[in-house]
């Protein structure tokens, strides 16, 4: 359940919210480091959570760009996650000879771990409040300019803390959808190894029918390594491991970065969401899975080269497809009606309290959903630009970062700052392979979606086709060199003259379609962004004032603590336990894909522990972009990596649901046995209970 | 528009309704011919439309058995229908030589004239009343019971009237929801040939992206021909051909075989159709055109196999889609429940003139969507069975013949009545290319949707899959030798023995899983369909207590009347035209599909009339199954084809839009012009004129 890029597209139409009314459920919450209900948690559990405890694990809780949580859990860099989250990795190091995603790979020694093209590791250090600064900047501006002035403050505070030293990561998170904003410092590690990945026959066991069920069987864990300057990193903190059997009922806690929530949108933005973005984003997405699953058919190497992008996907339209079902359950938006309805009620009722600019800002939020459903298509097609395209992705890079660095630092678009550019170089020189027949694909997807979706008359149409047809356009810009990092590097040291200088079908493209894109966006600042920023900070700061601060802030992929216990769940009679176990995998198999046994694991039978326990549910609240955080046990020790949440959690974007959201994660005790038994790699296991220094 | 094959599956969640109260508005309605509002039209539009313009205009109207109307128009036989009507003949007498899909059909002479497979055409003869027999035979059944009483009395009713002789057909009609059975008496033509067709790049200039779009420039226009034994057929009667230039404004009239609407749902109907049956719909739809379209694009031959089905997928996703976003209309929705509360109101005030058994209809419609909501999904996909596969449809129709005709006629499900069969073994005999490598990809689809839809570990999905995989066995079923019509003639005539004892794979699938497809359709008509039909009956009758007949009841894929005027639209300020030009086709062309030029157009440009009116905008009431409909004028001649409606019409499956639904249709002139200057058919047209008889 990785954030997936398409995840963008849709979030754009969610930029802002405000906050339930009715009180946290128990185990809900997506917690902040600086504001852990850590008395209630204790007296509900009896667990002994502190300051140190917290620092402890935030210490060594890491961000993986990928999308993805993390956790280090030896003296040596090593990282847990999932692998699900070092697929892409593996699919950027494999080649028709050597296929990592399905194999999985083991490195025996340093010398062998192999650097994740693109991939950032980042552990929190700080907090700290911003939000005067932040506030005041825009004070007095509106629209577009007020989301410029907001761009310019955040990225100066941004730069006046980290600089662009590569080894600091600086950013402004929102919070309360403008209630706080606070700047998370990182420290940064931007050489990233793969160590272990089990292949995804054993990973993603029962894949996409399986994904976001319980039981499961997937051992959907990994191993990456930090660097620097050529060396294992010893981060400043990292987790003990604990490979013994978890027990049912024991509290446990999840350090990760929640990608994203929509807990405290109001009403109409929930509809906009039912009625536009979310049914036009899954119908897409389900055709272009379409287009990629019999392009997977066609060969061996088709297959291979497409799994990743494939998996995304999948993954994506589910995700999409609860959301649409949960906002189509009419009680759910009773329900969210009634607490909005509530909430203007307190806020009308503080009277004199609230600012005298306060104003409407429920009805600035209504009306601001018109200007998304006028604009929504044009935007998503041209400055959302098209799903999976490697290639596309590079030249609206180097276009912009072209453009922008030509200016100021704090008056360039978000992301091309000073402090951000070693981490657009990274993501721009960094090798990873580009496959021409995909590229095809998704660009002829997205530019006879558009001419679909816009008609063929339309202005933006005739912008993105000229003359040409989709597939004729698609198969031309497919030709582009930028799948080369040289050329890459080439037009990006070479600014704009270069860019204008490319004869690259690509970059020319990108470069032609730019200026209406920009358009598009900064209309979409004016009538969209720029008043759900004002109304939103307003309806935050009036529910402060009505009803305090203990409430957790939607997910924005930040570093979150949310905490709860192992257990299973009862759905129409049906009582589902807390526990899989390794025998459960043998009996689900039919020797037919997705439910195939790695052939390591048929050897392995007999020396396995059958009875060891597999995957886990557990109460925690979660969403995408937690996957691969660890599951901490009340002793802060890592006991199992959080891969997925159950069927029921796929409403959890708008609401946590005590009796049925559930948390899925792979035990330590199941990676340990099978690190050992399965994959030979006691080094490694050896390494996580400390008596092993790798080398 | 023709209404695909998967239109059924989508009906079966809209099996009843009741009547709109407000009155009908100008130009809208689907008249029966024997309730059309002569004297209103004949006021409006000073027309003096009579009985034997009705009955003139009736008996050269024809139904095509492929979900098409058409009309005769010479003395000889000759049928005026659209292209898109004639593309599955096309695609079955294709090969990889001579693709008529593609680049059409000229049959110089009636021995050039070829067999369309499985193609009848139907010419209404005769309608009665036998509402009060119908009724009466399911008087004091409720669910499954009162379903099968109604199918016995249907069959007995339409065998004592047409027996099985093939040239006629008896059909009982429900109109108004049950509100009268109408016995429909036809004459029937099973032989009917290819005459004219004039390729898709021309007939679908524009192809999918222009598709429900105006301004057009298609020539969906074509020609078959009526035969019986072995000779052209001279119908009683047949419209006069009149290509002279029409002109705005004047009065028009469409004539056909509209397939089905939902004006007179409950809203209870409406809502499930907007939350769950046309999004489910809609999501599998894409997906299969996705892996539909890259399929076509391995190579030629997959083009053309996939080609007629490809462009039956895409047409109802568009459909659907724009049914969806009808329903998302929140106003569009309140004036609905504003309609039911009315008409409510009015039979609530009947008071004792209601019958005494009145009861709750409303609330037993309400109460069966839950039932549709619990079924839908294993319904959908047992007894529904996949999109697309001819396999299936041949292997599911053989094994049910073989169990249905051990019954006694009138006790078996609808279709196998002994007054069906002549109709089922032609549908069977006759031979239809078939092609594994696309019957692989629509059964490996419906297989893998039905594990996602109903999860791995449902009962239905072990009996779908058994111990495969949707690919395995999806491979496995398309090595059926079902394609052959020898062996489904020894497989027929063999009856249950010959099924059992067969060891063709999909006979014996279809076999295996026909026990829970019969149970699952045996709950649905206890559920959804017995109950609807008794509620939506009183729902009827106090309807035309309260509010008279004055109406059109829902189409039924039976003969109606429409009328209106020869008109264009505005739209947001924008006035479109209600003519296109032949020149507008070149200035269109782009020279890549689906605007690429037939060469034979760009050789014959010089010699065309540029200034032909090519396409028509129209404010006649229409619905797919009107393709192929005669546009009439007021002296009740042949002015063109109706093949389209506008985007704005795609909500008229739930009610008309005076100012901005439009139907479409090519003119006489332009066919006309076409014939003789682009396609050397000058026989063809001097028949239509009377100057030629066809040797």
């Amino acid at each position: 359940m990785k954030p997936s890029r398409f995840a963008t597209l849709l979030a754009s139409g969610a930029a802002s919210a405000l906050f339930a009314v009715p009180p946290v459920h128990a185990d809900e919450g997506m917690w902040t480091f600086d504001n852990f209900p850590a008395a209630k948690v204790n007296a509900e559990y009896g667990t002994d959570i502190n300051q140190a405890w917290l620092d402890h694990v935030r210490g060594a809780a890491v961000r993986l760009s990928v999308g993805c949580s993390a956790s280090t859990v030896s003296d040596y860099g090593l990282v847990l996650t999932n692998n699900h989250c070092v697929v892409g990795c593996a699919q950027n190091l494999s080649s028709s000879d050597d296929d990592y995603y399905t194999h999985g790979y083991t490195a025996n020694g340093l010398s062998e771990e192999r650097k994740c093209p693109g991939m950032n590791g980042e552990i929190l250090m700080s907090i700290s409040d911003v939000t005067n600064r932040v506030t005041a900047a825009g004070a007095g501006k509106s629209g577009s300019d007020l989301v410029k002035a907001r761009n310019a403050v955040t990225s100066r505070i941004e730069e006046e803390n980290c600089g662009d030293d590569p080894k600091w990561r600086c950013q402004v998170v929102n919070l309360y959808h403008g209630g706080q904003y606070k700047l998370y410092k990182y420290r940064r590690y931007s050489d990233v190894r793969l160590v272990f990945s089990p292949g995804v026959q054993t990973a993603f066991f029962g894949g996409d029918p399986d994904n976001f069920n319980f039981p499961r069987y997937d051992l959907d864990s990994a191993f990456v390594r930090l660097y620097e300057n050529g060396k294992p990193v010893a981060t400043p903190d990292h987790l003990v491991w604990n490979p013994a059997p978890p027990k049912a009922g024991e509290p446990v806690f999840v350090a990760g970065n929640p990608g994203g929530t929509d807990r405290q949108l109001t009403v109409s933005q929930l509809e906009t969401q039912r009625d536009l973005t979310l049914p036009i984003t899954a119908l897409q997405l389900s055709e272009l899975r379409g287009r990629l699953i019999r392009f997977s058919e066609e060969s061996a190497e088709h297959k291979r080269i497409a799994q990743d992008l494939l998996f995304g996907l999948q993954n994506s339209y589910k995700v999409y497809f609860g959301r649409l079902f949960a906002l189509k359950d009419e009680s759910f938006m009773a329900k969210k009606q009634a607490e909005q309805t509530a909430l203007r009620q307190k806020v009308a009722a503080l009277g004199p309290k609230l600012p005298k600019d306060f104003g409407t800002p429920w009805q600035t939020i209504d009306t601001a959903q018109s200007s998304v459903k006028a604009m929504y298509l044009p935007y998503r097609f041209v400055e959302g630009g098209p799903m999976g395209s490697e290639l596309f992705g590079y030249a609206r890079e180097l276009v912009r970062a072209a453009a922008e660095r030509e200016k100021p630092s704090a008056d360039r678009l978000p992301g091309y700052a000073d402090a951000d550019l070693p981490r657009l170089q990274k993501s721009l020189f960094d090798e990873v392979p580009v496959h021409a027949d995909l590229e095809e694909v998704t660009l002829e997807f997205w530019l006879s979606k558009a001419r679909e979706y816009l008609t063929a008359d339309s202005p933006e149409t005739k912008l993105l086709l000229g003359k040409e047809s989709p597939e004729s356009l698609a198969a031309r810009l497919a030709t582009s060199k930028l799948g080369d990092p040289a050329v890459r590097k080439a037009l990006y040291d070479g600014g704009m003259a270069a860019i204008k200088a490319s004869d690259d079908p690509m970059i020319q493209y990108a470069l032609r379609i730019d200026p209406e894109a920009r358009k598009l966006r900064s209309a979409w600042e004016e009538q969209v962004s720029g008043p759900l920023t004002t109304a939103s900070e307003k309806i935050a700061k009036a529910r402060f004032l009505a009803l305090g601060d203990s409430i957790y802030p939607d997910a924005t992929f930040t570093l979150r603590l949310s905490y709860g216990k192992i257990a299973g769940w009862t759905y129409r009679g049906t009582e589902v336990p807390p526990f899989t176990h390794f025998a459960g995998l043998y009996e689900r198999a039919t020797g037919h894909e997705p439910y195939k046994l790695d052939p390591r694991w048929i050897a392995a039978k007999d020396k396995l522990d059958l009875s060891t326990i597999f995957d886990i549910s557990t109460t925690n609240d979660i969403i995408g972009g937690n996957s691969g955080s660890p599951l901490i046990n009340a002793k802060g020790e890592a006991i199992g990596t959080v891969f997925d949440g159950n069927i029921h959690s796929l409403g959890g974007n708008y609401g946590y649901d005590a009796k049925l959201n559930r948390t899925v994660a792979v035990s330590a005790a199941a990676i340990n046995e099978a690190l050992r038994k399965v994959y030979g790699a006691d080094a490694i296991a050896d390494e996580l209970t400390g008596k092993h220094k790798p080398s």
